[in-house]
């Protein structure tokens, strides 16, 4: 066997030498030529490709569709099958499956895209070819090839014959051919040498497959096709290649799966024995094809040399991964964002220009690197105009050509949604806080003042006001003013209904005060630490308020845990008649009972009264079960939680596996109805007595003895007018803080409106409603932060995916009146839909409660920083402010963060709860502070930096890269980039 | 301009020129030579690579960590900073975070790897090194720059001094210098000209934050080091590169940021202003180090040639990602698995055998996409030996060896949750089986029997049989054979326990024979198809079991929908004293009775009376709520999907992202034991009645009438015992039937057991402790295949990750007896734990039940094809069938298993339930029709094929590639796999 082995070195040998000699031959060789030396090295395919991609950028090229059919065997017959398809991503046809794969990232190999920049220098190039049926072209790449003798005229008619064979595409039904098809096949077979003309298997029209194709709608309008060919025949012994760009888009028959002219054609024929190479090749062009920069390259490359450019710059952009680390087999999902071929493209314009400052830093590339977080930017709607009301005049002429579509655009079905969820947020709220108010103020505002309110004020601010997504509601600060405001009034018999008209009044002058001087320009100075801080508070106390109303429940239906089953015979509660003796106390509580109705106490039946009833008439309840309530408190429990925990995981439902796209997003946005629906329906078969929704029934004022109308005078002292003043700014102050941060969180730049705000005007109009409301007595509505939170995730669009595999985008949020004023509307009518709305069990609204609350939560960077406590560090996912900021550094802010919170939570408990709103001041004092603990590159990353810093940024970086200024904005007119790229040296050195 | 434009132009064609000029210069061209033509161009890098890899192949290569360290200015100072380090995946230092990133797969440029590979080309390349100091190896690197006239004799000083500067490790605490640091720096500035040697700042031994270094355990123990080094200087104008491998892996002082001896070390030192691509150099030959098949080369190479081969090779196996589809910002996360690298390096052995073959197929590299799954290997455990107890003989011979580390590899963390877990099913399924096998033989088996029997049986197969991870328990087959049999003996007067002992020894017997005639040879024909359908089964009947209890406790406990807490007064129960004139039946009653203490019934005072004690002495309930207990449903309900939803919810949290992964591990083990423990609390704490756990407390049988003892003979005639043949016939297939499938599922080749099993030692035990149960009259065990599965799933073992990001990879399960054994032995001892198991209320224990069948079900296929059902197809998962059959096979196939499923379980539901395990054998029937619906392809990726097909199959394999079979197997001495790669053709043409 050595013997043999010495034998197969020579063997070796001898082929070496025939590789360094193939080597020799190889005169157009194009390297990618390394920058070993100093020398900057401008690339032959840079130039040309700066040239094409310059030519006509005004016209814009069409999507392309790519199709890779390959030549198979089915019995005799030969067949071009459809194998993969691109539209952005590649789908390839299951063999075994007969089915699309996924569509994920085509990772090609490195080497087919080498035989691929190969097959285009050797093969036959023709660029804007007359084309109108396939025969026909196909007869004129032959025509060249012969020409230019790399095929012998002999294997025209093969080569014609198989080029033409039946396209079958996947959206055919397999296989299981046709008897008529198998007598077609019988009578022609592969090695039939007639005319190739009528050898053509190819209709001319698409067929009705064809145009039936739903796929189609997943293809842009202005699409064309690019048609990859790619087989083995035996007659061969050379590849036959030929790539063909079309003169004009032309619907090769039934060439293509989708009714989409082609314009490229690329055709590769080879021997056979390497079917997997070529299909190789042939994956290597589509993705080719349907690259952005290369796509422009082929639409204006003006011979070959121009494409064989194009392969290299796509070789040179490519990204690799190790052999040793990924495993080839791994269809990679396509990515949540792609990088834009914008990018790329500009290299070729302005890329001296770069080039040029570049070196001038002496950074290297670290510049690069260094990215600074995107601007806070509140934009021009709080700069300080310096004129009397020019802020309201500039949100008036903003908003005002919104208008129309502020209401046509409504008319969505996620509109619905929306208004249910909102609806049943905005009725609790007006219940809950109807009915503390109520307890506050003696009944003079109650749950029906509270209806009216929330309608009448809900719906005037969202026809006219600057910002028509936020939600107006009660809101705690409000109510523990009023709590005071009535304790005050009715200590100093002072009229409170009248006082309050006052403060309403001075409070609405103030506003307008505020909103003629431009005032809400002190928002600029709340940053993300402010708003964050805000939200998580309110979202606190609405998860807290929420989980108290369910303890309630437990205290307002005491469970007997001591009940034994069987001694169910013990357990009684009976009504016994109170003492004679004790007669005298009796007269007196019947002053506490107003609509009291004398009765004969004697001539009772107190064994047939019911607890109520018993303890009216001075009975007394004995027994070990009187005080407890079997059932309701366990069945809140199941309910509240089923509400909260079916909601949530409906909203998740959209991104599981099952069902259509559609029908999820149906069911994830209607989630929060699904899940009342689903509880009040538990709720009313089992059947218990738990606390429903209680909607007023009659249109009159709580208190009879107050009419609809507050009178400004007559029931107080004239100085009363006056000093309600002080009072009012106050209530000024509260409800300026309040509406502006909640309306900041709102217009968040995340949110991606596109209407602008008018912070302006929103305050305007909750002016006018503050006076409107205290003179017919309701109370006063600021905007409520997790309900607005709450509309706006309700009516955030998504694009719909385009391309298969591309991820949807978060588009924006539907900016309109309509759901606003719906729900209030619909909130106002609730009055006339209490027999619906009595089936509601309350504990399922705290659920939806806790729901809003913990969901408006989440997506709160404070949050995600919260979470990172308790996150090992390679656990943590990759925020982009943890590439650039010590750990240690997030973990202090965070905890100086959750101490401010703290600090106001406690306050918050307090009567200093009324200033609550004020104490946003003191979060952006601390803020300020924080200026000397982080340094501003730190704040940037994890905050916003505050105006004046901000601006001082700006002015270093102008100073530093002075010269960067002379660069062309993007809006210039391309002559004048043109140019510029001509006319800048080329080199350094 | 346009004269301007035209003199750039001539200026770009100057340039074109000299970039033509320098091409032709570059004479060590190695070219990607695209197999243009019909030839096969065998490669040089490939003759090489193939040379090196065959050479010492029994000498395993280090792994090495390679670690990239940049130069920095730090202030006035230079030094290396560690930027990224990689053990398999790449780990980058975050600048700004000051920490590591995520482990990532190295995404590279190709324009890096050129230069890269231009770079070895041109510098210095040393090889086998004799190195034992830093200084030393830098100076001999320079030595030889200086004799090839690379750099000029000048600089050696000043990249000596470079090169020596400090190495700062990201495990240093960073930046803010001490005061001595900064004296330091003032004293030495980088313009310094003072001698080399004394300006080196690396120590010679590693220092202690080196030694201590917890990444250390991240790095395998035999690892070495291998150092990058690139950076930018004001000196050069041409770069400094060498590629050094000592010839002794030499620990460097403070080099390495661990104390691993380094290897190979690559310098590059550039001129300034091109930073960011010296790092992606840089980063590209760390890659290119950790790569299996680069790092052999590395090792082995001869020559730089032998590098160069060995980048070409990596290029040439490297994916390609296209630049518009993949944004190179995104760090892949490391995928689950990664290919081998001996696939790749096999190629260089086997590659022309590979080749030979390839061409005469003809279907080019179809045949290889064409993969089959493996095939279902039941072992040679289930062979027909043909001898008598040949199988016996062998699974004991099989298990002996592994007597011993049955035991001790019992010792760990995992098997106390195992053991908890079980215990608690098992305690479980013996109360519940106790209680209806007490229902079904008026107490002659009652719950204490249950208790007994469980412990005794388990304990001892756990002990000795084949397979002690199958856990033995009471299943509804036996239930149900159990009262047919007791209802006969009693209507026919037959004494039961007589007739049960007989037939338990007759099934014994039959056992025997089955065990001696190999007869478990049959399970071979149950595929997949059987398996998952019955396993289904029965997880669908723990499943439904579960909510029926819970249904049934709503019926137990009804609970009052009409309560209305305001008329609590009107709800009572009252005993009423029975009607003197009904005192007849009174007598009667007696007699069901028979503990009745006579009492002076007049005398009582009946208010006083519990429910039972009324009904007892014949009193009547009246009352509104007589029927009604308030709160014990809902409570039961709470806890029940509580302690489900909880259990499920901690066995996720490994796989979420807080807390270190230990303690994650360890949460998601006692998940069970948490939830189990968290709902006694809350029961304990909310203190309702709901029912508890009672086991009994005395050790007696149930029936006070029966000893401990059945006597075989006395009581029944003497045909008895031998007409008792017929029904042990029926028992021993029922549990022939049982125990083997449950022992094929628990077999399963995805489980991983190492330790094999034991079929007919299984069946033998079994059929010892049918008799042995028999005579002490306690019930009959069989596998039970839930609790089995659940026994298993909390044994399983993962991998600790070895590199950072490393997907652990399961392992195995613990196979040991001592949680089984443990188990039991508790199940004994709980007559004595009756005062702590009292706490645990049966809504919980059913909350595990219902954990137990779900958990069950996932992972099944049958499952995941199900939900296909409900999954449009392009969200469904990539499983490997479905790439491979059409997805309406895959549902039909999936509906005719459902169908069977649906007509088992109506079966199941009527008397024919005791012959269920029985039409486990038409389960196979069906199977093996469906040979005439499926293609056996089809077949083979759904289910497994049968024996004889399987058989035939690879008779066709052999018939078909018979030259195949010269293949040597891999595990054949490698002696011949040289000689057969240098014997065969290198050409096919």
């Amino acid at each position: 066997c050595i013997v043999r082995e010495s034998k197969q070195l020579q063997k070796h040998r001898r082929h070496t030498l025939t590789i360094l000699i193939l080597k020799a031959q190889i005169k157009s060789v194009e390297l990618y030529l390394a920058a070993t030396d100093n020398e900057y090295l401008l690339r032959q395919e840079e130039l040309r490709l700066r040239y094409i991609l310059s030519e006509d950028d005004d016209m814009p090229t069409p999507t392309l569709f790519t199709e890779m059919d390959t030549l198979q065997r089915e019995g005799d017959e030969l067949e071009w099958k459809e194998s993969a398809r691109w539209v952005k991503f590649e789908e390839k046809v299951e063999e075994g499956g007969e089915r699309w794969s996924k569509p994920h990232v085509s990772t090609l190999s490195l080497h087919s895209l080498f035989e691929l920049r190969t097959c285009l220098q050797t093969g036959t190039v023709l660029l804007d070819l007359e084309g109108y049926s396939l025969p026909q072209i196909i007869d004129d790449i032959i025509e060249r090839q012969i020409e230019e003798g790399m095929i012998s005229p002999d294997l025209r008619e093969k080569i014609s014959f198989v080029l033409l064979r039946k396209h079958r595409h996947q959206t055919k039904k397999p296989i299981h051919r046709s008897l008529a098809d198998i007598g077609k096949s019988s009578s022609s077979t592969s090695e039939c040498h007639a005319q190739s003309r009528s050898m053509n298997d190819i209709a001319d029209a698409p067929s009705t497959d064809q145009l039936k194709n739903k796929f189609m709608k997943k293809i842009p309008r202005d699409a064309e096709a690019s048609n990859v060919l790619v087989g083995e025949v035996d007659f061969l012994n050379r590849p036959f290649v030929a790539f063909v760009r079309l003169a004009q888009a032309t619907t090769l028959g039934g060439l293509t799966e989708v009714p989409v002219p082609t314009r490229f054609l690329f055709i590769l024929l080879g021997p056979q024995g390497k079917a997997k190479s070529y299909n190789e090749i042939g994956r290597a062009i589509a993705t080719l094809m349907v690259d952005d920069l290369f796509s422009d390259v082929a639409y204006k490359a003006r011979d070959r040399e121009d494409l064989i450019a194009g392969i290299d710059e796509f070789l040179d952009e490519v990204i690799v991964l190790p052999p040793g680390e990924w495993d080839p087999k791994i269809r990679i999902e396509p990515p949540k964002k792609v990088p834009s071929a914008d990018k790329r493209k500009s290299v070729f314009s302005l890329n001296e220009l770069g080039q040029m400052n570049g070196t001038a830093g002496g950074g290297g590339g670290l510049a690069e690197d260094e990215e600074m977080p995107e601007h806070h930017e509140l934009g021009e709607e709080l700069a300080f105009t310096g004129r009397f009301c020019g802020g309201l005049y500039l949100d008036i002429k903003r908003k005002l050509p919104w208008l129309p579509s502020d209401f046509y655009e409504g008319f969505h079905i996620q509109s619905i949604s929306a208004v249910l969820f909102i609806y049943l947020g905005c009725i609790t709220n007006a219940i809950t806080f109807g009915g503390l108010l109520g307890d506050a103020t003696d009944n003079y505002q109650g749950v029906m003042e509270s209806f009216l309110g929330t309608a009448l004020a809900g719906s005037v601010f969202c026809l006219f006001s600057g910002q028509p997504l936020i939600i107006l509601s009660s809101t705690g600060p409000i109510l523990i003013f009023e709590k005071l405001l009535y304790d005050f009034s009715k200590n100093n018999s002072i009229d409170y209904m009248e006082l309050r008209l006052w403060i309403g009044i001075h409070s609405c002058l103030q506003c307008f005060i505020l909103v003629a001087t431009d005032a809400s320009y002190i928002i600029r100075y709340m940053t993300r630490f402010t708003e964050e801080g805000f939200s998580s508070l309110i979202s606190f106390i609405f998860i807290s308020d929420a989980i108290k109303k369910l303890i309630a429940s437990f205290k307002y239906y005491p469970i007997n845990t001591n009940f034994k089953p069987d001694y169910v015979t013990t357990y009684k509660c009976e009504c016994l008649a109170p003492d004679p003796s004790e007669f005298i106390p009796w007269t007196e509580r019947r002053l506490n009972w107003p609509n009291y109705v004398p009765l004969n106490v004697t001539a009772l039946d107190w064994s047939q009264l019911s607890k109520g009833e018993c303890l009216k008439y001075g009975g007394s309840l004995v027994g070990n079960s009187c005080k407890y309530v079997p059932d309701l408190a366990l069945m809140s429990f199941i309910l509240f939680f089923g509400t909260y925990s079916m909601t949530v995981t409906l909203k998740k439902f959209k991104f599981s596996r099952y069902f259509p796209t559609k029908l999820r997003k149906l069911i994830s946005d209607f989630s929060i109805f699904m899940s009342i629906m689903t509880f009040v329906g538990l709720d009313m078969l089992v059947g218990l007595k738990t606390p429903k929704l209680i909607v007023p029934t009659e249109f009159k004022p709580t208190r009879p003895d107050r009419g609809w109308l507050v009178m400004p005078i007559g029931k107080n002292p004239w100085w009363v007018c006056l000093a309600s003043f002080a009072p009012a700014l106050l209530v000024t102050i509260l409800i300026f803080m309040d509406q502006q941060i909640s309306a900041v969180i709102v217009n968040r730049k995340e949110n991606k409106l596109k209407k602008g705000c008018g912070y302006h005007l929103d305050l305007f109009w909750v002016g006018v409603l503050m006076a409107v409301c205290s003179f017919i007595g309701l109370p006063w509505y600021v905007a409520a932060t997790v309900i607005s939170i709450a509309h706006i995730d309700s009516l955030k669009m998504e694009s719909e995916s385009s391309a298969p595999g591309e991820q949807p985008q978060f588009l924006g949020v539907r900016e309109q009146r309509m759901t606003g004023i719906l729900v209030f509307v619909l909130t106002g009518v609730s009055i006339f839909l209490a027999p619906v709305l009595k089936f509601i069990p309350m504990p399922v609204l705290y659920g939806v409660f806790l729901y809003m609350g913990v969901a408006s939560l989440s997506g709160i960077q404070f949050w995600d920083r919260i979470k990172l406590y308790m996150m090992p560090s390679k656990h943590q996912p990759d925020f982009s402010y943890l590439r650039h900021v010590p750990l240690r550094r997030v973990h202090l802010f965070t905890l100086i963060q959750i101490t401010c919170l703290a600090v106001l939570w406690i306050l918050k408990s307090t009567f200093l709860a009324i200033i609550f709103p004020v104490m946003i001041l003191g979060l952006m004092v601390v803020r300020k502070m924080l200026d000397m603990v982080f340094s501003q590159h730190d704040l940037a990353w994890l905050d916003d930096l505050l105006p004046e810093k901000e601006k001082k940024k700006k002015d270093d970086d102008k100073k530093k890269g002075k010269e960067r200024e002379k660069k062309p904005k993007p809006d210039d007119s391309e002559e004048e980039v043109r140019n510029m790229s001509f006319c800048c040296p080329l080199q350094e050195q």
